[in-house]
């Protein structure tokens, strides 16, 4: 079991990592003066599987779980489904300093925690990723919030949980491909802070889709760290944290460009990679082996390097929207060498080249 | 013209205050790096007095003012209000830079605060109050939000603005029930805080309601400064900053007795006050002249010093449902003597002879 410390400055709190942690969480909460009710936070594939072991936890730990279960899927972020779950907490009588539970993957645990950070103008709250992505990127950072219909995440905040509990058994029940979403972030890390990582993944990575236990606590740890790291420096996305952005850029227009239908997160991340290490690669940053060898690394984890079933055209229109523009300039984080990146505008030309690679 | 420093750790900021202080406004904009749009959020009493005003303060200072008009009262404090103005948000390309300005009295600002604070995870925000209360009180201290068909105020977050712009001779349009209900915060400040303020209250009772721009200055500082004061070493409504809600326990449960409708905020306050008095006489931290000596006040300001239409068991059954209770406990902030209180729970009998007092 492992406790890696995320400090904000204004806030502390550890993230715990282990295999079978249920007591840590019950330590936690005995320590803890939180009011009597607590709402857990889950949806309907996660909530049957693991709902009622952790509602023991709860209980044994002294609270009074409650439940909220959404549909799952990405349209639980809504403000509909929001105002459902301030309803049920209004009527419940939770008050500001009852703990609000994300159990489940990124959806529940940014939903969970923009409900956190606006009800009674925030309450506390902990997340339990049952996603490897989730584990690895968004349990971890503070970021929270849900979709509008014009765009996803448009709305939420900056709020850190009080802790974060990753137990790798949850992570069994994953299908492979909800495991191998989560390594397009996982590699994201080794380029922008770690080569040795990097190298790392390369020669597990024939094993890694059997979800070994130890090899899974030793990749979530280097990137909860690595987020953790950039986190602690940069909470609100100055400069810094957006060199977790890497990737991103296409990536987020790849998904919006296929209706967030065709790729998932992680598998939009793998396309934008490529994107970006070609970028580099042409702006001489990087050399072509780079390109090749991060290819060959997704390959291997069963990402896809290229796009299909989108335009030049459309990918351009949507990163001019992308949340992250400033008066109208995308700014691109890009490989240095493998393991630093470099945060630069870049000509519509070179992304166009690039663009144009990562469409079949 | 004053400049309030209000530092709460993370930023710092000022109230701006004065007669005529477009210009400093002016020269603040001048002086950000905001992107180029900026959305004026109002509503339909204030926007057609000082809309055009403000928008070609707007202009001068090199930026292009969007407005989005609420209509005027309480009801905007929503969800689907919100839901409108992050659509107009998202449409007209606002990005992380892009200010948004609250222009009118306290639904405006808390409404706009509350986009500012969700909108992209939080963009900047600037509040030009033009209410009396809301300069004296919600304009500062960062409290924003909307309401749930359950409760008031009860989605929210703590936010801080940019700057707050207060213009005295935008209050000069205020009709005279609306000036009333700033003093029910403006004489809280001076039982909380300062018994000499109590006596410039007092001394000035018979000229404050013709709005005098100079005694509106130095009335509106006090205030301001208190404020600050409390909300510098207490952001988020730990102990301390619980003493601004003197007054506010037995006052927003005669507002919700009355369906918000009877009684405005301000009045609620006062009548609240007067049951805070009588219970710090009935537990002797204070004697009956102090009593009467503030409801004296209260009533040379025109306010209210009894609650009609209200039941005592409304009263309780309201207190009990107050987002400030926890675990079911409410805390009462009294007088200790004039210009200093005190934090305590109260027997339930008590509280009852108190709000037997006030009502009518």
């Amino acid at each position: 079991m492992e406790k890696i410390s995320v400090d904000v400055g204004y806030k502390n709190y550890y993230v715990v990592l282990g295999s079978n942690i249920l007591d840590e969480l019950e330590n936690f909460l005995k320590g803890k003066k939180y009011s009597d009710k607590a709402l857990i936070i889950s949806d309907t594939n996660v909530f049957p599987l693991y709902g009622e072991k952790i509602s023991e936890v709860f209980k044994k730990a002294g609270y009074t779980p409650l439940n909220h279960v959404v549909q799952a899927g990405e349209s639980a972020k809504c403000l509909d489904v929001a105002n459902d779950i301030y309803t049920k907490a209004i009527s419940e009588k939770l008050d500001r300093k009852s703990l609000i539970v994300a159990l489940g993957g990124g959806v529940v645990g940014d939903l969970a925690g923009f409900i956190a950070s606006t009800f009674l103008r925030g309450v506390p709250f902990i997340q339990i990723p049952t996603t490897l992505l989730a584990a690895v990127d968004s349990s971890v950072g503070g970021k929270v919030g849900i979709n509008h219909p014009l765009g996803k995440n448009l709305i939420g905040a900056f709020y850190q949980p009080d802790a974060v509990f990753i137990d790798v058994t949850f992570l069994k029940s994953l299908p492979e491909r909800e495991v191998r979403t989560g390594f397009g972030e996982i590699v994201k890390y080794g380029i922008i802070g770690d080569e040795n990582f990097v190298s790392y993944l390369e020669a597990n990575s024939a094993k890694i889709l059997d979800i070994d236990e130890d090899i899974y606590i030793k990749i979530i740890s280097k990137s909860v760290r690595a987020k953790a790291d950039v986190v602690m420096k940069d909470e609100k996305e100055g400069d810094l944290r957006r060199i977790l952005n890497f990737g991103h850029t296409v990536g987020h227009a790849v998904e919006k460009e296929t209706n967030f239908k065709k790729y998932n997160h992680g598998e939009a991340v793998a396309i934008g990679i490529v994107a970006a290490m070609k970028i580099g690669e042409i702006l001489k940053l990087t050399d072509s082996e780079d390109t090749l060898r991060i290819e060959n690394l997704l390959k291997s984890l069963n990402l896809p390097i290229r796009a299909e079933g989108v335009t030049i055209e459309g990918i351009n229109a949507a990163m001019k929207n992308d949340k992250k523009a400033i008066n109208g300039k995308i700014y691109f984080v890009l490989p240095n060498k493998i393991g630093r990146v470099i945060i630069e505008t870049v000509e519509d030309n070179v992304v166009e080249e690039a663009v144009k690679y990562i469409i079949n």
